[in-house]
């Protein structure tokens, strides 16, 4: 079940240009979780006195890794050549949204992380009827990683609210408004989060 | 064993310094080892294409990660209260050596990584004998996946060498002069890769 951050659902369109462009998906998808790796760190370098924070990112970031291993072996049986791809509007858009001092910071980089999180097991779980063997069963897998995830961001952006006194609520609130505006919204370039595509034959060709 | 990449012991005024700097040598061990996995993930991004580099970083990353979650644990059981320290000489003046240009860069970030590791796992082993339970038992468990880690990063830079035409050994033998400079020279700054303090008492201090 998609996580119920989330306002709106993946469009139909989007998952039938993700199901005609597997090999650029899975490319993305591999930077996603590389990505998301690399996020989990820089909570772990940018809190470093935060002890459980950083120890439960950990964990996460480790878990990460061995699903860009899973996604990149895939891409190998596959025969898919890895190759580099500009960034998508996603996290972008979703970053600007952060505020710049502490300690509202934190609470919103944590809150984005839960966005994203939440989005992907969505995503997951919209491609998996559609994709096909041998994705579909990885996808439902990584899902439910995934809801895990967007609970312990949610969970370490509430405590972190608590502490400083901050309504995590507000926050939920306004990066709902502009994430479910970043999945409706027509995008130009395909990726794992992007919007639906903006005009016919453009997804493949970023 | 000292991996043989390195050319001077740990002097014996360091180690001295460590088992008496006990909460700053855990909270520079908890440091590195999430730099190590931050320095794996930055070459996952920087070569991307390269799938084999990638897997095998990304495993040797998350080992990275699970070492830092076990000082953690430790720096938490021992009472000691985390801190943001300034980063030493060691990485900074190594860095300083690395090419700026492709596809010499590749190598020497390799190279780089391998004496990195070579060290730690020397002096893992230099500190085991003289800090005590329970970080002795640590420390030898860790020398050991260091000594494989820098066995790992020889190995790709060498792969990297040989498709780039690159000679392998004097990029080692230019690093060497340098890592052992870094480990004899006094520091003003006590760091898990320092040299010996430079004057009695300034192993605390910073």
């Amino acid at each position: 079940m998609p996580p119920s951050l989330l306002r709106v659902p993946t469009p139909a369109a989007w998952v039938e240009a993700a199901v005609g462009s597997r090999e650029l998906l899975l490319i993305d998808h591999a930077n996603c979780e590389k990505k998301a790796a690399s996020t989990a760190l820089s909570l772990m370098f940018a809190y470093a006195e935060d002890l459980e924070l950083a120890q439960r990112l950990s964990r996460l970031a480790r878990e990460e890794l061995r699903h860009y291993e899973q996604v990149a072996k895939l891409i190998a049986q596959l025969g898919i050549v890895p190759r580099r791809l500009g960034p998508g509007r996603y996290a972008e858009r979703l970053r600007r949204l952060v505020a710049r001092a502490e300690p509202a910071r934190e609470v919103d980089l944590l809150v984005a992380g839960a966005f994203i999180e939440a989005r992907s097991c969505e995503r997951f779980e919209a491609l998996a009827p559609a994709i096909g063997a041998p994705l579909d069963a990885f996808f439902r897998g990584l899902c439910e990683a995934e809801s895990r995830h967007h609970r312990l961001y949610l969970d370490l952006a509430r405590r972190a609210g608590a502490r400083a006194g901050i309504d995590v609520d507000a926050r939920i609130d306004a990066f709902a408004t502009l994430e479910s505006e970043l999945i409706s919204a027509p995008d130009e370039v395909f990726r794992f989060h992007s919007g639906p595509p903006a005009a016919r034959g453009s997804a493949e060709a970023h």
